[in-house]
């Protein structure tokens, strides 16, 4: 750890003499952009992109409007335009020398400290907490956040006569209106305080007012009950985890950075990035983890098409690569494809172009959730480090909140660099206007949050914890099981509230043994209690069915919605087919097969289903899944496997691996322990014995008619007992 | 001409000189190998990949079975490998002049020759003229083109005695048994035909049977009414085109260039590439423009992921380059990625290696239909040369034998990448054994050749033609119009026998106008005769519907088939709005936003559907469409204009140009020539004027309640008269 610090403060020392060196003997602009060619490739290119932006400002007058308009209107983007200008003009005088930079920033913000003296609150306040520059404060807090390291930057080429109107006209009433001003933003353990006490401590340290410093790390009474320290033990779990999930992560992690950039080059020896055992790195190494081809995660409220090239992370990338000169850091930097103009920018770029990238080990892993790690987790299971490996994500986490979703001990899963068992995301068209001014979609309720929306059970078509939030936010699964051994990754979870009365337990397992030859899913569901139920299990996939046997009825004359409520009443039923003991369902997509082959005495049907019913404005993505239905019954057992196999190029006209290697997959259970059987078609069988009970060194053992099978722990590869 | 004809012959003398050194004093392994490594880095992908499924083999016995299974059994694959198996060791002998690969050609082809002799036509033969080593004779032409070719390459390393054994054994009986005993299939002016020619004429000429040769060029009984001058003239357009489209154009090409090639080889003085002034090349580069993005238009029967990669064209183009040395290939090697295995493979790659890649000039063309360019034509109009510059396909071209839809005067259109008003292609999962063992779905006939699954007009429900093949030969369209001028680059088709009585016209414009600031499309339909119809004109997107203004009611609880026929019966009924006078569609895809906005009283509503009713083993993608829909109409007419606009980005979160510039549409006509406003929301408008008269001198005018506007030809700018 030591170490990493030295680089770390290494790193900083090159910035902070960069920034002294041009305060004696500005560069002259004519080598400037000399040094400018020399950038390495990818901050070269940021470079260019930026000054693309900023240099046409330089000689016009910039527009510092009256606040009238909310979001999207002019007003509103014209001051996002000039956080923006104000902000990459202080980065490019720091790169250039040029002094026309810092010039264009000196003007604007004066024009700002004439302006903002006289603000009230925004005219177009709503429901949200209001600003002043903006409809809802969080805006003017990102406002703050930029234009403080625009005008930090360039402090040197401003006369002290300036930048104490700027200071008196801007930042600090700013920065008192944020703090004092807004006390309930600010001392909230919520990403909107971030965002303000980031605002207010970056320009604490920026204009040297030790007050707002304090105000932005312990809060507005300085007892450490609310403020940054506070909100670094809250909001992450010890493993990094963000509860919110890693759509929301990746968006809260930027104010959690940025400040702690600026604590450490003012403040160094708090080791702001040691805090916690390194919380903050470990934030940005999760939320990397938790991602898939380059894209997150989508659970909970998520846009599926998020990923590691967002500015969050492309920022969080850089700083996390100066305080630890990670070199597998660097490989997520040629993934995002740009750096960010700032020093740390530059220094990540430069590493890439020295060829200095190592891959990046992604890796199965349990992030525990909750501040003390004891909420649950969401386990990732790779079969391997590589982008085409597949990865399973089980979902045994808190609720996570407003945008969390009803979807405990569900799972998705990659394979072949996409998404195979898939995961709505959020009912949300962002920024496309006329979806609901790309905001949340009422589907996101009726549909997307709702239990049956993922692969998890469901009692009763009805949603886990009756749909209510603060009721979710009470329970949390318990985790049974993370642990790898004899090729099996398994995991388990179990929760007992999401309805009353019902217990739920799920094993997932990834196994990749010889005698199969690829890797497979294991799923065991359980159910049981409250009486007798309808159950239903799930599974939404991407691809095209093809024929397994089962015989479909019904979907191709007329199609009614399959339910009433809790996300049924968006639901095609397109057919049905009896069960009995067990069956097999196949698609395909892409080139890949895959087949889910089950045992179950509870199964009764498999439905298949479309969604887009009860869908008047065509919100809908019209995705499909299967359904294993169980009614009647007091308790639900399955044993599933998923086999992905079969490689397919349509260019090439092959197909291969298009049979797959399991047979047949059986269950036997005993005294509450269950024993699964995955037949090959080669004649091998595998036995994994599951038996819900976490003691390590237990021996636990299953009677079936071919003798005695035994394995100890959890869950193991069993064997006949001698 | 001669000019590129001195290049090709320069190619070819490079090749012959490979050969003749080889032969003199072979190159011995430790030097070809460090030749194969030198090899510029394409090739040298190709090289290794071919080393490593030869050389395992270079010391095994390599079965040689009798034929007893049909596509896909062992005997079937295994005959196949060893096809590919001599062919490639052929090649590495070439490159690497290694004996080893020459030897395991020869005592492959020993086995060849003593088993071909006794065998009888295949056990497995069905309703396809059977062959003796596969179960259809396709096959049989296949094998021989790559095996005749893998043995000329060694020849000259096998003994006097073992040529004379294999010749004897294989390739004179072969060559016999796929000319004079397979009479019909040989003199077929078909694809079947040129693969039988191919086969014998390359043996011909490999051999020295100078008797093979004239069958292969002048047909069985030399008369020149078949055979490959024959197939030259009949099956390729003077454009180029091919009646069933480029996907089957793609596959057709194999045979064509390979025995090109033998001829260019053996008997130069032929100039055969020179032939029907160069329609080979032609041909070749007809099927790169019809491309998007890499992937071939998927008009009529046609798999959607087939591209520019495939092997055939892989292929295709390092003939045509060797013959050209057009630079402009080369950018398409890049985009292939891969070369073949052979000095013309050798040679792109080199070329592509010392940077000499130009960008291929994509382009607005007519390809015309017909052997004599006088039955319809493939329209591509396109809004610049670049990948992700829009495309639009006006398919007014012949039927197209068995596998052609009956789609006339249909359109399609690509923009920023990928495609927007979109063709299902053919309903058949190739080589996915359990789908209909990968064959063509009954779904093909039933939906994907029917008229509504295309963007073209519908009368009464009824498919063109009644969906009769032969009598859709009979009739094909007349090309109005192709032109460009101000901007606007203008087609037009008619058909007058599509449904009885009824007379079809569209033209389509793309139109790049600083008026608009964007290219935006213009469609002009009309129907007449026969009646009073019910006029269906349906447009399948890809995509998310929005808000514009459409009210549409039904399709949320409930949902029925739109017909019982004709495709129809595959279409769920998702709401329909009424219209009166026109309306806008709007949607949005990945980004970008797409405004349909159109005027007319003949369109009563729009319906949206959803394909995947009547679909019980679930063969059919769910894909959508809206259908403007006219009911007991004389006539029916409208003007349309679809605008791509907007860009989004999810990683960065903003959306631009998300207004469209298109406010309304207007029509107004006179004496039977119509002229379109396109009313924009600058206050700006366009006028186009459309005569349907293809004098290109005529002035036309319509008179307006604004005045009289004019303009000269088919169409053009209209402009007020004074």
């Amino acid at each position: 750890m030591s170490q990493l610090k030295a680089k770390f403060c290494a790193g900083l020392a090159v910035l902070a003499l960069a920034g002294a060196a041009q305060a004696a003997t500005p560069t002259p602009p004519k080598r400037a952009v000399g040094a400018a060619v020399q950038a390495p490739p990818l901050f070269a290119a940021t470079l260019a992109k930026s000054k693309a932006f900023v240099d046409p400002q330089l000689r016009k007058t910039i527009d510092v409007p009256v606040p009238a308009d909310a979001g999207g209107g002019y007003t509103h983007e014209r001051h996002k335009d000039n956080y923006r200008l104000i902000y990459e003009a202080g980065m490019l005088y720091r790169q250039t020398g040029d002094k026309a930079y810092a010039e264009l920033v000196r003007r604007v913000l004066l024009d700002y400290a004439k302006l903002y003296p006289s603000l009230p609150l925004h005219p177009k306040r709503a429901n949200q907490v209001p600003g002043r520059l903006f409809w809802q404060v969080l805006n003017d807090s990102v406002w703050l956040v930029n234009s403080i390291q625009g005008y930090e930057a360039v402090m040197d080429a401003i006369p002290a006569a300036d930048r104490a109107t700027i200071e008196a006209g801007v930042f600090r009433p700013m920065a008192a209106f944020l703090s004092t001003g807004s006390p309930k933003t600010f001392d909230s353990i919520h990403n909107h305080g971030t965002w303000a006490l980031a605002a207010v401590g970056m320009t604490g340290y920026a204009i040297g007012d030790q007050g707002l410093v304090k105000q932005a790390l312990y809060g507005l009474d300085g007892s450490g009950k609310s403020g940054f320290y506070k909100q670094l033990e809250e909001l992450f779990s010890p493993d990094g985890y963000y509860a919110e999930g890693p759509y929301y992560q990746r968006y809260a992690l930027s104010p959690f950075l940025l400040l702690a950039q600026s604590i450490q080059r003012h403040d160094p020896s708090r080791k702001i990035l040691d805090y916690r055992d390194g919380v903050l790195r470990k934030a940005v190494y999760a939320t990397i983890q938790q991602s898939y081809g380059g894209l997150l995660f989508p659970i909970n409220d998520a846009i599926k098409d998020k990923g590691l090239d967002t500015p969050e992370l492309v920022h969080g990338v850089a700083v996390t690569y100066a305080a630890t000169h990670d070199p597998a850091l660097l490989s997520i930097v040629i993934q995002q494809g740009s750096v960010v103009l700032s020093p740390e920018g530059r220094e990540v770029a430069a590493a890439v172009a020295r060829g200095e990238a190592k891959p990046f080990p992604f890796a199965s892993m349990e992030l525990r959730d909750g501040a003390k790690g004891d909420k649950g987790a969401l386990v990732i299971l790779r079969s391997g480090p590589k982008a085409k490996d597949q990865a399973l994500v089980f979902k045994a986490t808190s609720q996570g909140m407003g945008h969390g979703h009803f979807d405990k001990l569900s799972w998705q899963f990659y394979d072949a660099g996409r998404e195979v068992v898939t995961d709505y995301g959020a009912a949300r068209f962002l920024n496309v206007e006329a979806k609901a001014g790309g905001r949340y979609l009422p589907e996101n309720d009726s549909w997307a949050q709702q239990t049956v929306a993922h692969n998890t059970l469901v009692v009763d078509e009805k949603s886990q914890f009756g749909a209510n939030t603060d009721t979710g936010e009470k329970h949390w699964p318990t985790i049974l099981a993370f642990d790898a051994k004899d090729g099996v990754q398994m995991t388990a979870a179990s929760i007992d509230d999401a309805w009353p009365g019902v217990r739920y337990r799920r094993a997932m397992a990834l196994i990749d043994r010889p005698e199969v030859g690829r890797p497979i899913v294991l799923d065991l569901v359980r159910g049981e209690g409250g009486g007798r139920h309808r159950f239903d299990l799930p599974l939404h996939y991407e691809g095209q069915i093809v024929d397994s046997g089962l015989k479909f009825q019904g979907g191709t004359s007329e199609l009614k919605p399959l339910g009433k409520a809790d996300g049924y009443q968006h639901l095609w039923d397109r057919g049905r087919a009896p069960v009995k003991d067990g069956a097999r369902v196949s698609w395909f997509n892409q080139g890949r097969f895959y087949d889910y082959v089950f045992a179950s005495g509870d199964v009764d049907q498999v439905v298949l289903t479309e969604l887009g019913a009860d869908d008047p404005d065509y919100n809908l993505r019209n995705e499909r899944a299967f359904i294993l239905r169980g009614d009647d019954k007091d308790s639900f057992t399955l044993a599933g496997v998923l086999e992905p196999h079969g490689a397919y190029s349509a260019a090439e006209e092959y197909a291969r691996d298009t049979i797959s290697s399991v047979k047949a997959v059986e269950r036997v259970s005993e005294n509450g322990a269950d024993l699964v059987f995955i037949r090959l078609n080669s004649g091998k069988s595998l036995a994994i014995g599951v038996a819900w009970d976490s003691d390590p060194a237990k021996r636990h053992q299953v009677k079936t008619p071919g003798g005695v099978y035994a394995w100890t722990g959890f869950s193991g590869l069993a064997s006949l007992a001698q």
